[in-house]
């Protein structure tokens, strides 16, 4: 008995014609039926994601909770089957449950799950958000996962200077933050009553975002924080000018071309090459002659 | 009695030296009465904009605003008359009609009958600003049109990057915001007291705006805070790097020459053509002669 | 009688003696004196610029406010002085009146009069401040004349995008206004009450200043807020952009060295111009030795 | 017997095999010994960092604060005691003392025995912070040590000009202060109760913090902020586009390689050298055949 399951277990498992099947509907975007199974997916993913944003919203009708309740586990059971499925039918389960996609599946669905004990994990479902890349991939917008790629490369150029001047801009605001706390605790009711909100302080100034839930009083405090004003927004116009120069240098590197013959870097424009005057444009005409 | 009406409007409507002349009043801006009327035109759009704006200025003296609503109303009539013109003089209405400025005069004019039955659509008559671009036109600010253009043509080149940053940043922001809700729920009063307002916070903070009506209270909170707005800033350094990018290669697009012989793009001070070795210094020196 | 003071007059207009001794005094930087009189005219500056701020702090103690009083009489009776020994020493004194620095010592000096009978011109006094820009002139601080000279170009050449730019944020501002106006009007106490009010709000939106005196409380406003937070930033990245290019361009024309021979644009470190082959180095060992 | 205590004082002071073995464990950080003491010192630096601002928490059980306050003085011991060992071992004392960590050490230790007497002074132990810096060179961090040093040869490049501007600004902010305080002054409760108090007002609007403890009502005060922040915002674009400009040459400089032959900068990708002729690529060669 229990062996007769194991054996159509096994069978099922190794059913590659039902594989090639299911996969064709879930990974292919091409053919109509895979076209459909992921623009509904989408639908799914965005409809979760509002359900779980406006779950919260104090200002809708009571009577809408419990259907918002039960969609919610409809479509957590929708993903849970899908990315069974997506396991059994890849040719290597391993890979795409490591993938970044896959991950991806993995996290926005079983919170849900998880969620049931531990209410307060329930937010983690707005991961389902990250599943909105996959519309890159079905409407075949390769241009812009270009563009994104572009900008990821441009950000890992500036990487490491972004870490030095996230470094300088901790300890300067920490440093700020206790000076401000010399000068105006105690004048000012109940800002500036530590160390840590002066801190907190400095960075919402240095940052020029500016609440104001903080704000100092004392004329020396204000000449202050003028001046940390002043020198935050210097400060901060360093990322910008990090990330344009990184951004300048990889759209230099797009550009380039390289010589056939000697390998050294070219005009796009060139008919020969200006170092060993190989025939650039010639060698292209026989490349496409070839194909 | 009826056909005389139809056939004195045929004639009307076919009346090409009609048509010419108020065509010259209207759209040509050479002649005095086009000067003219041009002028009239812009003051009219500026005061009626400037009306429909102070009409909501509680601090206006009570016995102004009939006046004002009449002025409005004999502004608004004046626009229908010239649209009305505009389609009956230009020799290819259909095309005026469904040009930028020709959808613009519609969108500024009629909203205001609408507003009669349906007041909320009454601001729509802010719409008349876009006139105001006419101004270009009309005072032959040719160049600053080039710089408009030249700017669009920068923000189109970076529009693509654009797009994914924008996706990239609301789900950073929705995700923020729910942590955040996480985090500081209940802690503090109304605020983040549900998962939309924690993203509307998110944004706030992200784009460095910073209201302070939402503000994070727990310590945990404002350490979460701190390194969002950090985060904000570089992020938000992307934008000005793609735009700088794309207005600095626009900016080189627009100095290039090109041989006048092959009409390949070569480097401003060359003396021959890199692609066909044609003597550009030359040409220049002749054609300097022939004039 | 009347004449023999004319006379004396005339004698002490035309004294061009005592003209070069004072003129060597007050606009010369060399000479001792010179340097004596211009640092304490800095000073003086200073000293009276900081008294008219502070002459309106209200924790100030009372008693020191005559002698403030008394001191800023003082420096004016100085600096009128001064300006009318400018005049007086100067070769062509309508040339100084009308030149930049001119006019500043002449708006820095005589409001202090007007004052006496219009308080509210009293502020006008901080004009003192634009004659600091003297230290850059005393101090030879050339190099950074250089640099802020440098500034100007490059805002200059960005100046007609930047126009084009503000036309583009004033219409967007009043159209986002309206909009707020219409969707916030009511919902929020004393909020919104304006289109006027929203417009203000909706710059202080879009410049990411966000004092958060007026903000949207309805989950349509605050949405839409988010909204416009977003195209402001990348709108508001737009001026940098500007900036920077007009500044790399800049930048770019001060390094770039032109051929004595042909003219054209060569590199700073060649040897020979690479368009006429010239002998740029020796050329300029032959000025040398002329010189 | 006194002076048995100064001679053996004096056998401490020269035995250089000590100070050799000292020297190993404090300043070098390859041996596992020094490795450790490093590590350890980090350890001891972030905790009494964390330490001094947690001090000031409120929410903090009382019961921590002793516990807190010994390990302070345990650190603070261990810091003198480590800074002793530095002067003892290092071959020249005053140079260490002069050196950039000798200064940071110093300021970060001795502070803790003044605050005994100054309280207010307690708050300079924060200095300790900028003792991390020393995880770059423990960590062999030398790349990330580039890219700051990177950094600061961009910001020092542009120094001049943000110096300029920065006098700009204050002008501005301080005459803007002024105009303000004439316009809203009285018409706003305690606000613009001063024209220092509208002097920090224009700075952080100029900056775009916006905090808005401070804020305009009047519609005149408004119209006017609404102008300031669109000025503010343009020319706050000023430091990043001087910032990126700087970044850029120094990018440029970084990459720039030099004729082996006559020193003189030439193009990555020329074959000669454009100033001697010298064959660049030959020369490379060799020295590739050589190792």
């Amino acid at each position: 008995m229990f062996k007769q399951i194991r054996y159509k277990w096994d069978a099922f498992m190794n059913d590659s014609a039902l594989k090639a099947r299911v996969n064709n509907i879930i990974f292919d975007t091409d053919t109509p039926l895979g076209r459909l199974f992921d623009v509904t997916l989408i639908t799914f993913i965005v409809l979760s994601v509002i359900i779980v944003i406006f779950e919260t919203a104090h200002w809708l009708p009571l009577w809408l909770k419990p259907y918002m309740h039960t969609l919610e586990w409809l479509f957590t059971a929708f993903f849970t089957i899908e990315y069974l499925l997506r396991l059994y039918c890849s040719s290597k389960p391993k890979e795409y449950a490591l993938s970044f996609f896959g991950i991806v599946d993995c996290l926005s669905t079983f919170p849900a799950y998880l969620a049931v004990f531990f209410p307060s994990m329930h937010g983690l479902l707005v991961m389902r958000m990250f599943r909105l890349m996959r519309v890159f991939r079905i409407f075949k917008l390769f241009d812009y996962m270009n563009e994104g790629h572009y900008l990821l490369v441009s950000l890992k150029e500036g990487l490491h200077k972004i870490i030095v001047f996230f470094l300088f801009v901790v300890v300067l605001v920490v440093s700020i933050g206790t000076i401000m706390f010399m000068v105006e605790h105690g004048k000012n009711g109940d800002n500036f009553n530590s160390i840590p909100n002066s801190i907190y302080w400095a960075t919402v100034t240095m940052t020029t975002v500016g609440y104001g839930d903080i704000a100092p009083v004392t004329t020396m405090g204000r000449f202050l924080a003028g001046v940390v004003m002043l020198i935050g927004y210097t400060v901060l116009a360093v990322p910008t000018g990090i990330f344009t120069v990184s951004m300048v240098n990889t759209d230099k590197k797009r550009k380039e071309i390289f010589c056939p013959n000697c390998g050294k870097n070219i005009d796009r424009d060139s008919r020969f090459c200006k170092h060993c005057g190989y025939d650039v444009e010639g060698s292209k005409k026989d490349a496409a002659k070839k194909n």
